[in-house]
C-alpha cells in the first residue's frame, strides 16, 4: 500500500519543499497528456534539481512502493506521460538547457526539457541543422522526442529522432546512473545499449542529458503544393519521386476532408474538389533543388495532377505549409473528440492503405480526416468523435482495430512516430509476435524488477 | 563435460552427414579469424541449411552442453568468430542469397552469408546505392557486418551499418525466432530490440534474415590526394572542410610510414617526404561535386597543402584511391605480425591523437604506421611486429594499452568499427564505467542465462 503523506513527506526531504507539488489543480493539470480518453490523477510531482537528487527520488521509489512517470511537457500522443494511480509525477521540463553546440564536431549537448523548435534556433544560427520536426515542436521536449523516438515532416529524407542520438545519460530503475556513447561517429566498444532507451517511452530509464548530431543545414528548399483527382494518383506519384532517385525532405499527404477542414479554418485557398493533395519539398544545393523540383513537377503531371502551385519564395513556401501544419488542429475543430493515429506502411502502400481506411470509416459510419508523411507511409488516420457518445465510441474502437490489423497485413506497423504508451498497449498484445513481445517484457523486467518506472506502458507485465 | 563424439552424432542427425566437418585440418581452418594472436580449435562445425535446423542445433547446445560461434567468412578484426574449447562453429556463409531488391521501398532483404560486395553490384546495377564499405568488402558477409556493426570508407557521410538495418531475423540462444523491424521507414512499435543485435558481436542471437535500407547513388564523384608536411596541418584540414558544411564521402588519412610502404609495394608515385596524406571523395550532383571539389582545393591549400593530386577521371579516381586500399596490405609485408587497432577520437582530435601514437611509439621503441578514417576520427594505429619476440610483444601491450588510455582521454572510444570481441575484453573491463559494463551483461545474461552464444567475447560473465 502506498502512503501519500508519507512519499510526499520523503519526496520533500530528498527535493525541497519548492520543488514537490500536490495540490488538486497542479495534479489534474499532470493527469493527462496529448492523447485523448485516457487521465489519472498522480499522488504528487516533483521537479529534481539535479542528477544526484533525481536518482534518491528513484531509490525512494523502492522504499516506499509507488511508480515514477517521467514528463516533459506532455505533449505525447500514445499516453506514455499519464500517471497511475500510485504514481510520483517526475518533472523534466526545467532541464533546459542547451549545454554545448560543438561545431568542429558537429554535435548539441542538451538537457531533455530542451524545447525542440529552441534547439533548431540555436543550431541554425551557426549553419547548422538538426533535423526530426514533430508536429509539436514549438511545445515539445527533445527528452520526450528522444523516449518517443519522434518523427516528423522531414523523416523521408532526414529520418527520426534516433539517427540524431549519440549519447545518452540516464538514471536507471535502480537507481544507478549510465552514460552510453559519446562524440565519436563510429563506436562499437561492447553492446549498443544506447538505441535501447530510444524510443522506449520511459520505461527503461529516465533520460538526464542527450549528446546529438547535428548537419549542415541545407543551402535552399523549394516547396509546392500538387492535388490529385484520386489517392491512386498521388500514391503513384510518390512512388515515381522515389523511382527517379528523388528523395525529397517533405512528401505529406491530405485528403480531401483534411483539406476542406483546412480551407475553412486557414483560408488559403485550396481547391476541395479532389482527393488527395501532396505537398512536396526539396533541399539542398540551389541547383540540384530546381532541377529536382522540374523534375517533380513532370512527374506530378505525367500522372494526372489536377494542379500544382508553386512557392516563388520563403513566405510563399510557409503559406503552403500552413496547410499541412494546420491539418490536426483544423479537424480538431469540428467535433468534441479527435483520435489521432499513426498506422504505417510501407511507402508503396499508401494509396491502398488511404482506400482501405476509407471504406472502415464508410462501414463503421465514422468521419476520418487522414493526413501524414506519404513520403515514409506514415499516416494519421483521424477520426472526428465525441467520447460522450459510448455507442459511436464501440464503432471507434473497431475501426482503428481494422485500420491497424490492415496496416499491418501490409507489413506495416502499429506506430510510425507517437509510440505504443497505453494507447495501443491492447493491439500490441493482440499482433506483436509473441517471442518478439517476450523478448522486450524480459528486458524491461531484467532492468526493472520491480516495474517501477513508468508501468504500464507498452506492456502488461 | 562435453562429450565431442556424441555432439557430432546429434549434429549429424539434426543437420544430415554432408553439413558437418570435424577432420582436423578443416578446424584449424575455422580456429582463427583476422585478429592476429588468437586461435583455438572448435569440436566441430556444421552448416545449418535452414532456420528451422539452426534452432534445433540451438536447443541441442543446452541437452550437450556445447558453445556455438557463428561465422560469416572470419574476416573479422577483434576476434569474435574464434571458437572456444567446447565450441561447435556454426558457418553461415552459404546463407548468400539476396532474397529481394526492393525498388519501391528501397530496400534489400539478404541472407547473413552474402558477400558485401556482391550487394553493392547487385544494388548498383539498379541504380541504388548500399554505403556501407568495410575495408574487407570483398570478402567479408553482410551478417558478419551486422554482427559487427562494421564502418567503412564512407562513413563520414553515410554512416555505418547500423544505419542502414531496417530488420533482423535471429535465433535466440533459447532456441526462438524474433523477426524485428519491417520496411516501414518510420516504426516505434514497441522496444526497440533490433539495434540491439546490430553490433552485438554474436553474442545475443544468430542472425538469419537482414532487412536493408538503400539510398539512391549518387550521380558523381571528385576524388583527390592531398599531402600535407606535418598532421596539425592535414587536422586542420579536415576540421576547415567540414567547419565550410561540405562532408565528403571519404577523407581518410596516411601517415609517413604507411606511405613509404604503399609506395614500395603499388609504386604510385607518393611523395614519402611529407607526414601526412589525405584522400579526400566527394559525391552527389555533378554541379556540387564540382564546387565542393574547388572549395576542398582552396581548403588544403589555406592549410599549406604540399601537393594536390586531382583524378581526372574515374581510372585516375582509383589509382588515387588504391593508396588507401593498400595501406593495410602493405604494412602487413614488413614484419611477421601485424596488429592493427581502432581506436577512435572526436574529429576534432585527430592531429593531437596521431601526435600521442607517435610519442608512445618512439617511447616503447614500436614500428607504428597509422592510416584511417580522419574524417571520422576512427584511426588505425598499425603496430608492425613479431609474435615470437615475448620482450617485444610485452612493449606493444603496453603500448596498445596507452593508446587506448589515449583515446578515451580525448572523449574518444575503444573501438570504432571492429568491435571488443576477445581482443579488446580486457580494455573494456578496464575502462569502461561499470554501471555500464553491468548494463551490458544483464542483458546478456537474460537472452542467454547458459552463457551458450559465442562465450567470452566482449566481456566474461
Amino acid at each position: 500500500m502506498t502512503d501519500k503523506h508519507k512519499i510526499i513527506e520523503r519526496l520533500t526531504e530528498i527535493s525541497g519543499r519548492d520543488n514537490i507539488l500536490h495540490g488538486q489543480e497542479d495534479m489534474i493539470s499532470l493527469s493527462y497528456d496529448g492523447t485523448p480518453l485516457f487521465e489519472q490523477l498522480p499522488l504528487c510531482a516533483v521537479s529534481p534539481k539535479n542528477t544526484e537528487v533525481l536518482c534518491q527520488i528513484v531509490k525512494a521509489s523502492h522504499e516506499l512502493d509507488f511508480s515514477i512517470v517521467p514528463r516533459g511537457t506532455g505533449t505525447g500522443l500514445s499516453g506514455g506521460a499519464i500517471p497511475l494511480s500510485n504514481s510520483v509525477v517526475v518533472m523534466m521540463h526545467h532541464w533546459d538547457k542547451i549545454i554545448e553546440i560543438d561545431e568542429k564536431n558537429l554535435t548539441a549537448m542538451v538537457q531533455p526539457g530542451v524545447i525542440t523548435q529552441n534547439l533548431h534556433t540555436a543550431v541554425e544560427k551557426k549553419g547548422l541543422f538538426y533535423p526530426p520536426d514533430p508536429g509539436s515542436m514549438k511545445i515539445c521536449t527533445i527528452g520526450g522526442n528522444v523516449a518517443e523516438n519522434s518523427g516528423g515532416l522531414r523523416g523521408l529524407k532526414y529520418g527520426v529522432t534516433r539517427d540524431y542520438v549519440m549519447g545518452i545519460e540516464a538514471v536507471l530503475p535502480d537507481g544507478t546512473i549510465v552514460s552510453l556513447g559519446n562524440k565519436c561517429v563510429k563506436n562499437v566498444s561492447g553492446i549498443n545499449m544506447k538505441d535501447l532507451f530510444v524510443g522506449s517511452e520511459g520505461i527503461l530509464g529516465i533520460i538526464t542529458q542527450i549528446l546529438l548530431k547535428l548537419i549542415p543545414q541545407p543551402q535552399d528548399q523549394r516547396t509546392m503544393l500538387a492535388f490529385f483527382n484520386t489517392f491512386e494518383d498521388a500514391g503513384e506519384t510518390v512512388s515515381a519521386i522515389i523511382a527517379e532517385k528523388i528523395i525529397p525532405c517533405t512528401l505529406e499527404f491530405l485528403d480531401q476532408i483534411t483539406m476542406q477542414c483546412v480551407e475553412d479554418f486557414a483560408k488559403i485557398g485550396l481547391p476541395v474538389d479532389c482527393e488527395a493533395l501532396l505537398l512536396i519539398e526539396v533541399d539542398g544545393h540551389t541547383q540540384i533543388v530546381d532541377d529536382e523540383a522540374k523534375q517533380i513537377i513532370k512527374i506530378c503531371n505525367r500522372h494526372k495532377a489536377k494542379d500544382i502551385q508553386f512557392a516563388q519564395n520563403s513566405d510563399d513556401a510557409e503559406k503552403l505549409k500552413t496547410a499541412r501544419r494546420a491539418a490536426f488542429t483544423a479537424l480538431a475543430r469540428l467535433k468534441p473528440t479527435t483520435i489521432l493515429e499513426d498506422a504505417t506502411v510501407p511507402r508503396d502502400k499508401v494509396a491502398p492503405m488511404l482506400r482501405r481506411i476509407q471504406s472502415i470509416a464508410t462501414k463503421y459510419n465514422l468521419a476520418f480526416g487522414t493526413f501524414g508523411h506519404a513520403g515514409d507511409g506514415n499516416l494519421h488516420p483521424t477520426c472526428l468523435t465525441d467520447e460522450r457518445n459510448t455507442q459511436e465510441m464501440h464503432r471507434v474502437e473497431k475501426a482503428f482495430e481494422e485500420i491497424f490489423e490492415a496496416a499491418l497485413s501490409m507489413g506495416g506497423t502499429l506506430t510510425g512516430e507517437h509510440g505504443i504508451g497505453l494507447a495501443k498497449k491492447k493491439y500490441l498484445a493482440k499482433f506483436e509476435l509473441p517471442a518478439n513481445l517476450q523478448l522486450m517484457k524480459s528486458i524491461k523486467q531484467t532492468l526493472d524488477p520491480n516495474n517501477r518506472l513508468n508501468p504500464g506502458k507498452i506492456f502488461d507485465l
